[in-house]
């Protein structure tokens, strides 16, 4: 007889994005670090479905439209994340990053709750997963970190390298001046302490922890520019033609990690290193892999981690504050 | 100034179940069939965009989604829908069908509504592309109107035929006895004078506008059964394997219309004759296609609709439901 009362119990959840926050603020940044981390062993281990990434392009205004989505097999939900791109938006005083995220219950196809978070968990998974790979990968004592770029990816990358790393002495570089003085005064990045640097040289010279995050289509950091012992992580190129290293870094690098190897080989930085034939693509380990195998990185050496974006980032985070706002 | 405001005008409206059938419940016949006609017109005049649809499966419980999305080129609205079947859940109190709907902005990305719709939408707008199809293809006058199966599509299929034609005249049939008296005491079906049939022969026999419903793996009706002025609409079968009419029956129509070729050719009720050379793919009218040019039925001639559901039948609806839920 419960069985049958199951329909009225069931409601879709609609969280907005001042709720969605409010349940990332109150929550410990290790937490939301592992919840990635074990998504990435999880997909690497072949335990998670991810069909083709759905699209959809728009001529005027231009935009493009990708849809994720996939499961773990052996867990309750279902995700599908809707993220957009109208590049023309800020004109109307609007994001040009849209989107939802949706939770399903995998067991019956009813819709759990409705994510209304404009992008932002998008943004915020992309910058837990540099603190995942900067935890398996950065130097024993980091020096200096080195920021590329000065957007909220730049941001948030550095916010979560708090709890993985020691170091609080940051370089910050970016095209415009006044962007890279506003990023040095974020009260989100408080605990450190930055500066902005003269060049990109600067950033290669003087840091061993460098994560980039432009949307260049070259490349900015160059192979004799880069100290020996460094990890980078890219996490700019998520697209064909964007490129943020010198593909002759890769030659020199001790380790090569991919959040998704084809997806990195396809269309992130690692295509260049690739397609020049620096590298081949049996060198590249996944991340998830790199972490459940245990590896570590080898002293004094040069290690790059290639960031794309995958959407068991997005499983992860989209069932983490559904739950959490549930409590 | 004004433009800078946008952003604050912008709501993401939920619409529950209730509300949707509130808005259909008060609309039109008339323009509701119009819409779906109107959308598939736009189809197959190539005015649509609609990627392949994106799939996940599930094996325990056994389910599966469906997500279908797209636009029209010209329009102001992106849709999305998410609908999934998951056999096990009447075993619950819950339909088998769960998902909603989607309304994005197509200049902005933004989301304009969540369509909690729970599958009936799905429902109603395959219900009116049957309605569509027989007011260009059923017989001028038709005398009496048969209906294979008796669940919802059998009772929705025939609740839109009242205003495409005149008759009132009905026998249905199903395999269980009770589930046909059902049927004729449906008060959505009270304009009509429904009889259960005694077989489904009788239904092939008597009734010159048939529209089957049914998850068939057989033929149901045989070609020796039909009389020679009959149209028939067949919307049961949208997956490989399934079958409801006697592949001789095409040999003998003189039309036979798709809603879209290329998925009623791939697993709709047009992959048996096609596959058992009965008829050739030329031979095919997109339902589109048919009303654009003003084609005719051929008088005192079988003719034979297939409809498999395109996602232009989702975007149209799911977009009125939003305008008319903000009126």
């Amino acid at each position: 007889m419960m069985l049958y009362l199951k329909k009225w119990f069931v409601m879709t959840k609609v969280i907005k994005l001042s709720d969605t926050k409010a349940v990332i603020q109150r929550s410990n940044d290790e937490a939301l670090i592992q919840l990635i981390e074990d998504g990435f062993v999880q997909y690497s281990n072949g335990n998670v479905e991810v069909p083709p990434v759905g699209y959809l392009s728009f001529a005027s205004p231009p935009g493009d439209v990708h849809i994720k989505y996939g499961y773990i097999k052996d867990d309750d939900y279902y995700v599908i994340k809707i993220a957009s791109g109208f590049y023309e938006n800020p004109k109307l005083g609007l994001n040009s990053s849209q989107g939802m995220m949706l939770v399903f219950d995998k067991k019956t196809g009813e819709p759990c709750s409705v994510l209304l978070d404009e992008g932002y968990l998008t943004d915020l998974r992309t910058a837990l997963a540099g603190a995942v790979a900067a935890r398996h990968l950065a130097p024993v004592n980091v020096k200096t970190i080195g920021i590329v770029g000065t957007g909220i990816q730049a941001r948030l990358q550095l916010r979560y390298l708090k709890s993985v790393v020691n170091c609080r002495d940051v370089l910050v570089w970016g095209r415009s001046g006044e962007k890279m003085e506003e990023y040095c005064r974020d009260n989100m990045l408080s605990d450190f302490s930055i500066r902005p640097a003269s060049s990109i040289k600067e950033i290669g010279k003087q840091c061993d922890l460098i994560i980039t995050t432009t949307p260049s289509h070259q490349p900015l950091l160059l192979d004799t520019d880069i100290q020996s012992n460094v990890h980078i992580t890219a996490v700019g190129a998520d697209a064909p033609g964007k490129q943020e290293l010198d593909s002759n870094l890769f030659s020199r690098a001790s380790t090569i990690v991919a959040d998704s190897t084809s997806q990195c080989v396809d269309h992130g930085e690692l295509f260049h290193p690739i397609k020049e034939k620096k590298i081949s693509s049996e060198q590249i380990v996944e991340l998830g892999s790199f972490i459940s195998r245990r590896m570590k990185r080898k002293p004094d050496s040069i290690t790059i981690a290639d960031l794309t974006g995958v959407a068991i980032q997005d499983i992860q985070i989209a069932k983490y504050v559904y739950l959490k706002s549930q409590q």
